[in-house]
């Protein structure tokens, strides 16, 4: 670890050191004893369970219903789909022994769940009735990581997946567009996440998919993280599963199917898009604790104060928390508040509480402590929040704006990519993004839905530009 | 499948077809891929998360916090607690190959998690103010079947599993018969489950366990379902995963340790014991859909007003579902909705619409069909629900000590486990306890923690009796 005992090493010395130190620091998470894996300690996972009720709300009011199918898949499912099954086989878990016997048919640690879904879809669907057929499920999932980093990379993972099955392209496509839109929101409301929605070149879409869209944030060392995708996957899992239906004109028809996932990654963006040198800065809308009351000086009077405070807080529907840690200094609590991202502090001692106030402070922002009237606190929390939210909304999209660069020339477009991203017209082909790859470490993010229609030369090779609109292209994790 | 498309097999004739085909023909689970895996088809997920909900509130408003660790365990963990490892091996699934190689060390698919949240347990306890550390998970356990039955034991499952460290033993024994008491309230209140909790006897004990404490549920065939268990470790996992705290006179001491789980086991449990031969029965505090209107006739209008209905019985807090299928006819769907166990089902046809009344039929109970005026609806319906449950629960109170005899002979002690429990004193001897079992397939199911002082002779050898009261014997699930 890095620094002192409590500090970690400055985002702009070494922002990898910074992360890592910070996610365990702040006790979001810690190692698993197998390769990769992460447990999530309770305020880390308080911070999923806040933004699973978000999506599961929203995922629900838009039609689709949870359900659950098996966390092992015999390993023929996944050979039916060529692609899928090339994309999948190096990260694969595979359980050969159960029972105490070998296995006839080796099953697989669900990587995601198309393969499986697609062969219950195949026995529930058989009428044009029975669709659109909107399903999500809460589940982990396993993918061995080479290279593993906490929320971004590990071996096992907590997501969503929704799969849906329809009778044709637009009604597939609608429903691909549909998922897309509620991950930016919930990016953007609830996560303060200014993510760029887009599609995904046909190099990076998912192993069995037609068109892969993505919402693209930027971290604050300048780096995109795939935050979300939905794929529309044409009929490729319908055809491998027999999805089928008969039409209203008797005929049997293949169904189009998508899919969609976020996943416990979100967390690390939030983590990489606020945070600062002090430690995590935590949206309200997704902190566990959004009011921490430090109780300061001897006697019973303060954190008896403090408590009747979080009472009425919380009857403010505002998440209060009394860290009533009397054997530690109020320094040393109020620094590890910071470091774990509380948006407000309220600070409350003898003196405070002759006066009737109290003295607030704001995880950041330029107002430094405010003494207010302790009446007052509970009125005015839930406004201060929503600002405080809105702010940090505010700054992502200034600094992602200030870190993204319109690049018409070669250097121009190195340069972008060495601090954040650059958006340029490119010629769509594979060949050429390898090269982009290999000299700058960039690859095509998206091509953002909202880009304005141009047309003109690829920055790189010259030769005439795909997409009829530019493509973001950065680092990424 | 039996009988016709749509009925199930008589519970008299075959209550493990009548079983089988209901879980199937409601919808609520369909059979996965590997051996003895299930899908959870939303009808029955719904269930599921209404019931962790309500769990997962009092788990939180009792000072716990979910938190989540990997789903891979090294084998070399099992093997620290002698009969942990002893009582799981048998059942484990094992990784053995990953990211296209052969692992070093296999890793298990968690059977439960006390080994693994052990070793975690141990970096995070230090001192005696880190105590009691209350832990809890949601989470998938795989446990391979050799007799699978859907929900009552799948290969796979999903549950909770508290998990909690503490200074002493006091504070530990407290725990455990909190736990207890949070699934005999949830059992009690919210599924209609008259459980009774006790202890079990030392052969019953959960792997490495000290005590287990059970809720035990009367099945509508006489067996008993052990609905959620609740442990006392002692020092068992503590010594081996070495969980240790500094106490305040500054001496190292071991902690005691509990686990305790619910599992989607307990829907297996709601289906057997309100179940019949319609089909399900579910309490309206679990049920999916509490109301369903069925809009009967040609036109629009009965739609309409089905859908303005349901639009109000919703702003009363009650899930309400309109059943729109207008190329099914009335009689169908009424069946199809008894069948899935709807409690209150609304008729809703041009005639009624006319005198501005609806015609309500319950589930259950012997009033028939009412006819009730229209706008009256929306206020009764929290009424009529919250008396259909307080109806199931009496029920099933009545069915329970109907078909449960205090036994003092064994002749008596024989007949009684064949359609129900014995109530009797037993020496505690495990030799005798498989005697009993060899002769009428009934075991201890608890020593029932408020059964009255007692004492006497074994109902079986004649030796002295243990325990100081009364054991439940039945067989089981």
């Amino acid at each position: 670890m890095g620094r002192d005992e409590r500090g970690v090493t400055p985002q702009s010395e070494d922002f990898s050191a910074w992360y890592n130190e910070l996610v365990a620091k702040a006790q979001l998470v810690d190692r698993g004893p197998a390769k990769g894996t992460m447990v999530i300690r309770p305020y880390g996972y308080r911070l999923w369970e806040l933004l699973q009720g978000e999506l599961d709300q929203r995922i629900k009011d838009t039609g689709h219903q949870n359900a659950y199918f098996p966390l092992l898949i015999p390993e023929s499912y996944l050979q039916r789909e060529a692609q899928h099954v090339e994309g999948f086989s190096p990260e694969l878990a595979v359980v050969t022994h159960a029972g105490g016997k070998e296995l006839e048919e080796p099953l697989v640690v669900r990587p995601t769940s198309e393969t499986i879904i697609g062969e219950m879809m195949a026995k529930w669907v058989s009428s044009h009735r029975d669709l659109p057929l909107l399903l999500n499920q809460w589940a982990n999932v396993v993918r061995w990581e080479l290279r593993p980093r906490m929320f971004l990379r590990t071996t096992e993972f907590l997501w969503q997946e929704g799969h849906t099955a329809h009778a044709d392209e637009a009604d597939a496509m609608r429903e691909t567009m549909l998922a897309l839109d509620l991950y930016t929101e919930v990016a953007r409301d609830i996560a303060a996440l200014p993510v760029v929605p887009g599609e995904k070149t046909a190099g990076e879409r998912f192993a069995g998919a037609v068109r892969t869209f993505t919402i693209e944030g930027m971290m604050r060392d300048g780096k995109a993280l795939q935050a979300g995708t939905s794929h529309y996957m044409g009929t490729n899992f319908a055809s491998a599963f027999e999805i089928q239906y008969t039409s209203e004109a008797g005929r049997l028809e293949l169904c189009h199917t998508t899919s969609w996932g976020m996943s416990t990654r979100m967390i690390g963006g939030v983590i990489m898009t606020h945070g600062d040198d002090k430690g995590l800065v935590l949206p309200p809308r997704l902190a566990p604790y959004q009011v921490v009351i430090v109780p300061i000086g001897r006697g019973d009077q303060p954190v008896v104060a403090a408590r009747e405070l979080a009472g009425r807080l919380k009857a403010a529907g505002v998440r209060a928390h009394v860290d009533d840690r009397a054997h530690l200094s109020p320094g040393y609590r109020f620094n590890d508040w910071e470091l774990r991202g509380v948006p407000v502090r309220l600070e409350l001692g003898p003196r405070d509480l002759e006066s009737g106030t109290v003295v607030m402070a704001k995880r950041l922002g330029d107002e430094g402590k405010q003494s207010i009237p302790l009446d007052s606190v509970a009125d005015i929390m839930p406004g201060v929040l929503d600002d405080f939210q809105d702010f940090l909304l505010r700054r992502a999209v200034g600094f992602r704006d200030a870190h993204t660069r319109a690049a018409d020339t070669w250097e121009s477009f190195a340069d972008a990519v060495t601090t954040g991203w650059a958006s340029a017209l490119h010629c769509g082909d594979a060949a050429c993004e390898d090269d982009i790859k290999t000299e700058t470490a960039a690859t095509p993010r998206c091509v953002p839905l909202d880009g304005a229609a141009e047309s003109g030369d690829c920055v790189r090779c010259g030769q005439p530009a795909a997409y009829g609109k530019r493509v973001l292209f950065g680092r990424s994790y």
